[in-house]
């Protein structure tokens, strides 16, 4: 893709200072842009780099006042951020725009498939799958038997979909993450072994989810694990069998949540966070990265640190007096032998 | 799918109450069950939903006692929980009842396949891999040269099995799981940088093993890891190579054991825990979620906790104190106060 | 592979003692070998072995003395553990020596493939993808738009790479890693929701980086997330947008490292290590495993241990009295009563 100024200043409605007709072929940094990339300067503290960049054409606020000579072509608009952003977003969707079924590929004959989506090579379509319009399967995806998919789903390469599992719309997945494999569930024997528990239920997912690479969310023993809608999940996270995630709730990459546990709405989950099974957590809730969940929160809006986790503030008054430890040991010592002195 | 009360009645050998012609297509909970599901009804707890479900078909106790109308078809056996189990695994096993080679699929001329396997589009069996009878391989696998896989073993999509593993009977493997991946062995060099060990060891599985999704289990340097007869592996764990794990061992999620360490048989790892290298776990131990195992555990069938992990109840005594250790040091300081009056 | 006696003397320039003739076809511990292994020992400590082992052949030393009987052909040379070490390399170089284009892959007409390449049957080369000799790219792996490899590059069966990413030479990457996926980046929304922010870096991967299984590395959202040369991941880890990992930096299992953080050169993190977002680790530091690094370490070289992290043997030291903490809440309520009798 190459575009020259004129281009971007017409599409951004914007007005042109220096060379109408530099071209610029990618989206940089402006401390980093190289010539023929593309730059922003929103936040004045940057003001500098616009006199020593490389970029051939920056997007600068209609108000950007000059002090320097500038070599590159500026665009000037009403908010050089959000028009960045604006481009940013075309850029990439211009990136992502593959269509058509590319050969070999696998689509079941019972398999209904919406309009204007893209399968890629080595995808494999089963039977009774139901896909929307305008979704994208890339190379390697596997969606097994009678799943459902709405429309503008994206799952990228290397995606696999067990049977029975339900996407809504706007559904993003990224490589490697696993939807809907069995539930850890195995019933303990007499004789030390153990029996496998059938795991028949399935995955829902509603609308405008996204989840990150080699995620795995499990299916249901019975009933739904569910993602509630808009909820984002990071890289490499394990979601246990008939968990429920509530709405915009955002989890991330490498925290494990256990069995039929349910976290509610707007809750945000940092990274390698655990959370024991069969627990709910409250709508609000922030949990500090590597914190352990093993028991019920009930008052919503609430922070939490530690593991197991405690209120964030007692935890951190706890974690500065385990630095003092050795120091308040010896100030017990000396209490100790003063003591043993008065005594005698 | 699709049964009549009927044909559930003469499976499990029941009886009928109402309509035996009422059609079933799929499983349900009783409290969440609509229009064209079975469901059973065992624990005398839940009885009052049997008046309000909407599922077609409800197994019942022989000897239930009805209190009020209901709507459903009842099937009346010896034991409704041990009946709707049975169903419940011939259910799962019809759907997963996959048969043939699909095409296109890349079978090696020189490997051994058994009888009545299921190959799907898009795996990949390599040259001299022997595979035993009732294997299921599904698409987008990858089985490289030498792998040994006995009977009934399953691979779900994208599973991928390294040259010279060697899986025993009725192993399940599911999606995004990689066996015998190198092992991670570095030698530093004078100059900073690493050289690489090379790993060629192998994986050997052995029978009734389940592996969950994108685990990933690396080859020995030389010899073999070993996973014992009846291990359950959950979704996420890392076994570093020449790991051994004893028969009948359970681990969950995104736990990690490093190089050459030894679990013993019947050990339950919870969550996230981490196991050093080099060391022995006893028989029967069991580790929280979210401990650190740092040295051996000698004794057999203790249970653990913390990181580094002490006895459980030692960890507990001691984590209640660190709640109040704020309180604890003005206690101190009081101390320290009072005597230095005392001292004047 | 099948090799004598004679074979292995002359590769390794050493001297045969018993049968020439004796057949080997793998390598094996010298305490495991059975007939047909090849076994060596260097460390005179395991001499005992030399009389007990089952390996048809075994590689010892020029200088070692015999003071019972072997049934195993020896081959002397001057350094049995380095002329081992040769033969170890040679047997994986010849396991691992792919060739040729298998079918069916998809190998787009615009994509650049250099000579003496192996690319698997399923395998997917997008367009503009710019290829270097020698690279194996197996089965399954998906290879994005304007990817560049160089040469000796090697990605094991469903290894993805994203557009636009950058991979040096002598690069490995284990199955089931994904790289340049999104970096988790989402804007929060007055109605409690999230907009996604554009994803438009790539990943930039220098020469001599190896790469273990399900480990994922997000690109970055401007510029690049760097893994500079030599650098070793192992797997299941999680390396966040516009991260730079330092040259010879080692990173063990499970470990996540936060967006826009900079680890130095030959950093040490140990296994299930969570690093935060936005600071810099000093060169060489040294970081025990499940420990939480969460503000910057600037003296280089120091070892860190805990969550939040602090010096190892503050750290330790506070640990010990942890363990202690009960006993010590005992003294100070036994301090408390006598200073209540000392006060009436």
């Amino acid at each position: 893709m190459q575009f020259t100024a004129r281009d971007i200043s017409f599409l951004l409605n914007g007005t042109i200072e220096g060379d109408a007709s530099a071209t610029v072929n990618r989206l940089a940094k402006i401390e980093e842009a190289t010539e023929g990339a593309l730059s922003f300067l929103a936040n004045p503290k940057y003001e500098s780099f616009l006199y020593t960049t490389q970029a051939s054409v920056v997007i600068v606020n209609k108000d950007q006042v000059l002090t320097e000579p500038v070599t590159a072509t500026l665009v000037r608009v009403d908010n050089a951020y959000s028009s960045f952003a604006v481009l940013l977003e075309k850029y990439n969707s211009i990136k992502l725009n593959k269509s058509g079924i590319e050969q070999p590929s696998f689509i079941h004959p019972s398999a209904k498939i919406g309009e204007d989506v893209y399968v890629g090579a080595f995808a494999y379509i089963g039977p009774n799958v139901t896909m929307g319009d305008n979704c994208k399967i890339y190379p390697n995806c596997f969606i097994a038997d009678n799943v459902t998919l709405g429309n503008n789903v994206t799952l990228f390469p290397g995606v696999t979909i067990y049977f029975d599992c339900v996407l809504g719309n706007n559904v993003t997945i990224h490589s490697g993450a696993i939807i809907g494999a069995d539930g850890f569930g195995f019933a303990p024997q007499p004789d030390g072994s153990y029996q496998k528990v059938s795991q028949i239920g399935n995955v829902v997912i509603e609308d405008d989810v996204e989840i990150g690479s080699n995620t795995t969310v499990d299916r249901a023993t019975m009933g739904s694990t569910i993602i509630r809608k808009g909820v984002k999940l990071d890289n490499l996270i394990q979601i246990a069998h008939n968990v429920e995630i509530g709405a915009n709730t955002v989890v991330a990459a490498q925290t494990g949540i256990s069995g039929s546990t349910k976290i509610g709405e707007r809750v945000i989950l940092g990274g390698q966070v655990g959370v024991v099974g069969h627990i709910n957590v409250a709508n609000g809730s922030q949990v500090q990265a590597q914190s352990g969940i093993s028991r019920n929160i009930i008052d919503e809006g609430k922070k939490w640190m530690g593991s197991p986790a405690t209120g964030y503030s007692d935890h951190m008054r706890s974690q500065v007096v385990i630095n003092r430890l050795p120091e308040l040991e010896k100030r017990i010592q000396e209490l100790e032998k003063i003591i043993k002195e008065f005594k005698k």
